[in-house]
């Protein structure tokens, strides 16, 4: 199964290229795991599933810690059948995602509660697409049902979920909606903005 | 058939604020058509398909029209199961996507050729997700088949195409692949980012 997210990062600031480039340094400890490729749009990281969102949390807990408002975009993608398999996608724990939807959500809840907290506050909104199944919309409720009982659920959006609470939560949230839901060996991708130090009232 | 798209506007500056109050004034001709509504995170706008992306590409190229680096990033979305049917999202023009795909994307092909120039060079990168159909990888395959006819295509890239021209032709091109790809009152969605003023070179 190939996996991978394209990532972008968004400082708003004249000094954004410092910013990017200095958080670019959180992901060193991911790079034995990851084949990572940069254009001007975005940074590919192609690797296990599980690691996609702990590494996407460092790479903007860096950028955001100083204080600047910044957004983090991308797009998570597993079992996308135009991509070939790749060996260094395998993911590294067993995959339990074939389960019934209650045994899923029981563990991704586990999952979220043992996350580490990072002291970051973070907003976050996402998307799941199960592609090429006849029951997408039962894993997306089965999902979202997961998502209402996170501690982290701010609330339900248009085409979207809306997240808010400790990077550590968000983020483990985020991946365990990626990887529990959706068929097991199918097609999933989630689209998601995560957003630190707005100006904006919520 | 509900539509709409949830769009958000990055200007790399520390004058970020004032950036995107300018250029949400773009949007006004738009406002009698939509219903708009803006949190911490997003603006989203309800309204006819076929406006969607003309009323992205007003915003954005006004955003970036000064030459700061910004970037749009949007989640467009039409026929989603889990929202309400809306009378302000008819399509103003008869649908045509239940024809067969060489027919649509010759009808595509066309609306590119003739969407009117900007002036403003951008760069976009976006994923099409026909959801809950068995045959999504046709539509996905159809759509790809247009965007290498468009003149706009830059590549291939892994979960998104990227594309590269004038803002017109780039937004033109993403509206016919959002209107005319997917089942015809199908669930579909696109996640795009569009960049300008990058300092980083393609």
């Amino acid at each position: 199964m190939f996996s991978g997210a394209q990532i972008s990062l968004y400082p708003m600031t004249d000094d954004f290229v410092r910013v990017i480039l200095g958080a670019i340094g959180a992901l060193e400890p991911y790079r034995p795991h990851f084949r990572i490729e940069t254009d001007d749009i975005s940074t590919l990281i192609v690797g296990p599933p599980e690691q996609l969102f702990p590494a996407m949390r460092d790479l903007f807990v860096s950028a955001a810690g100083g204080g600047i408002h910044c957004v983090l975009a991308a797009t998570a993608s597993r079992g996308c059948p135009g991509e070939p398999d790749d060996p260094i996608c395998t993911p590294i724990a067993g995959s339990r995602h074939d389960r019934p939807l209650a045994e899923r959500i029981a563990a991704a809840l586990e999952k979220v509660q043992s996350a580490p907290k990072t002291g970051q506050n973070v907003a976050a909104q996402f998307s799941l697409y199960p592609l090429g199944s006849g029951h997408h919309m039962d894993e997306i409720y089965g999902c979202i049902d997961f998502l209402k009982q996170s501690g982290v659920f701010d609330r339900s959006k248009n085409f979207c979920t809306k997240l808010r609470g400790d990077a550590g939560q968000v983020f483990a949230t985020l991946s365990e909606a990626f990887l529990r839901f959706g068929a097991p060996e199918g097609h999933v991708a989630l689209d998601v903005k995560v957003s630190a130090n707005s100006p904006t009232k919520a």
